[in-house]
């Protein structure tokens, strides 16, 4: 039976990283004789550009007939003053989150041992640093209604957005972080502002709640503004962090940055019966667009998440994941990695590594 | 003229932190005849236990008639099941930072030579770091309304709060960044998440607006998941950053953390003329509460900040902060900030220490 991967390559590096990961699916694809057929799409600002819209009606059949999507990433200058702001690139990606409802997005911040200088934290506070944010991806403050820019009786503006949840919006996110610590060291920490947001009131609740269904992981809770300061403290006090969108866009983030190799993380976000798109944590990187000299790996990286999670392929997702290590063991890292006595290589170069270490 | 100073030890370690400001102001008001008149007050959840209410009208009276407030901190698990939650100790700090109009919160994250090895961090990153983090404090998501939890047509409950600001309180915690910006390194970055939230695409707009009658400071402007990310990869980038309420307390925790000492870090938090509220960067801490081990130097600092600002007592604040510089420089260290070699100090052995410095 054949499985449908739908490409999309998106802005900025997103093209180039996404043609290394292409060649490394085609690869196990031979040789894992997995039955891939993989077909590209266009979003964001180069969906903008050909169709006047990030996300054409195309695309987002293309993304529903389809078992699974790599996504390269989107955005850019070049789209930030579209006065109308649905067509910004962003919305994109927001729709097809939404669209496919893709809610459960988890996030890996993974220190590699061969890269553990990369790190701006001391070597004993991150060294073997595992954390999985468990980020809710199609509500909250990012989707909530209503939501503007309207002006006031005394002639000024005043801009908007409202920071919803409901029940089983939250309930549905918990039991994916649940199920995740199940998996892994059986620590879940949920992230609220439960001591001023009454949203965060219910979310903490409801995490309560749907705890006791899981008595053999342990669940605390924390304001977001101390679990900022303790992921820079002592990140390796947590396993598995939950929360909602936009704190969890906030602390993702940061968390990916305690490794110092962001272009190495993947992540993937899933609907309820694990279909999912996978991007790497970072973004579209305008500023060194066509130079050949992105980083591919958290793209390759994100193709084994996806072998893994919605395409049930472990055997190719280990493949490639070792020779992700492979590589790294031989020295090879892309500018934003490298350090000295190690062999600087362009995306391509790294791309071929992989390719070769398969 | 005497001026009238109130003190609000509040709740956990509170009480102890500022009894040696209290005894610090005491000395520096004789040596510098400054002419204050200290008075106590409740707040938070030891203002619960006596009127129940975190903020009675006697505090916020007494407030009023100050011409500046020093605070401890408020909250603890006691607290934390009150049903009602207009009652919980929160509230009280909340209630007094918007009957005050108390909207510019100046948090500075700044290394201490003598404690560069307790930053999480590496030296390089790190060493001799200082940011100014301007944080809006009574608007945005933490005042904004409606807000609640309601029961949907389905039954299921949701909850909701709104993210909200005017342009004339945006214009007016932008000058606050402005003028601060001005007085250090002149340059000013303004964080938000404009790709998706509408609230700060006003935000962006009103801070370039603003930005046009400081030629001389250099504005830039970041989202929020990329501040995080850049304040743990190269914090020193930044010399002012400014932001809304929500984002201000998680970034300014974060930063403040950077430093691994955040024992040792003042906020203040100021009306339009200056009048303001001073408090520690870290919390209530209950749970060294009582033990007398906590660090009083960030309410000693925080008085210095109040001497400064709204009393403006210069030389009293620079005596405090040399004492303070002085007793760190003898090796003294409270149990946050302790390391080997180092004398480990009580809160009252700190308290004296710089009042002996002095
Ligand atoms: C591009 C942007 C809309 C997006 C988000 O904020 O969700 C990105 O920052 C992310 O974290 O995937
Ligand atoms: C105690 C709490 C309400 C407060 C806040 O979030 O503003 C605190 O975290 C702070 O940063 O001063």
């Amino acid at each position: 039976m054949s499985k449908n991967v739908l490409i999309l390559p998106g802005d900025g590096i997103g093209p180039e990283i996404v043609a290394e990961a292409v060649k490394v699916l085609n690869v196990v694809n031979n040789k894992f004789d997995l039955g891939l057929t993989l077909e590209e799409g266009l979003v964001g600002g180069s969906a903008y550009d050909v169709h006047g819209t990030p996300l054409p009606e195309e695309t987002m059949t293309k993304a529903k007939a389809s078992d699974a999507i790599l996504l390269g990433a989107v955005g850019g200058p070049k789209w930030d003053n579209l006065e109308d702001r649905e067509l910004r690139p962003e919305k994109g990606l927001l729709g097809l989150r939404s669209g496919l409802e893709l809610f459960g997005n988890l996030r890996p911040a993974i220190l590699y041992p061969q890269l553990a200088d990369a790190s701006s934290l001391k070597p004993e506070i991150v060294s073997g640093l595992d954390i999985l944010i468990v980020r809710e991806l199609t509500g909250g403050i990012y989707f909530g209604k209503p939501r503007g820019i309207r002006t006031l009786e005394n002639g000024e503006r005043e801009g908007y957005n409202t920071y919803v949840y409901s029940e089983s919006e939250i309930r549905r996110i918990a039991k994916v972080a649940f199920e995740s610590a199940r998996k892994r060291n059986k620590k879940l920490c949920s992230v609220d502002k439960a001591n001023v947001l009454e949203v965060t009131v219910l979310w903490r609740e409801i995490l309560e709640e749907v705890g006791k269904e899981y008595p053999d992981v342990e669940l605390s809770h924390m304001y977001v503004d101390n679990a900022a300061m303790q992921l820079v403290r002592a990140p390796k006090q947590f396993d598995v962090m939950v929360t909602g969108n936009m704190f969890g866009d906030i602390l993702s983030d940061a968390a990916a940055m305690l490794t110092g190799s962001i272009g190495m993380l993947p992540s993937a976000s899933l609907d309820k019966d694990n279909k999912g798109m996978y991007e790497p944590c970072h973004g579209s990187a305008p500023d060194i667009a066509g130079q050949g000299i992105a980083n591919p790996l958290a793209t390759i990286l994100s193709a084994a998440m996806m072998l893994r999670y919605s395409l049930n392929e472990v055997a190719a997702a280990d493949a490639i994941e070792e020779a992700v290590s492979k590589v790294l063991d031989q020295g090879l890292r892309t500018a934003d990695i490298f350090s000295d006595g190690m062999k600087k290589v362009s995306t391509e170069e790294m791309g071929e590594a992989v390719v070769a270490a398969l």
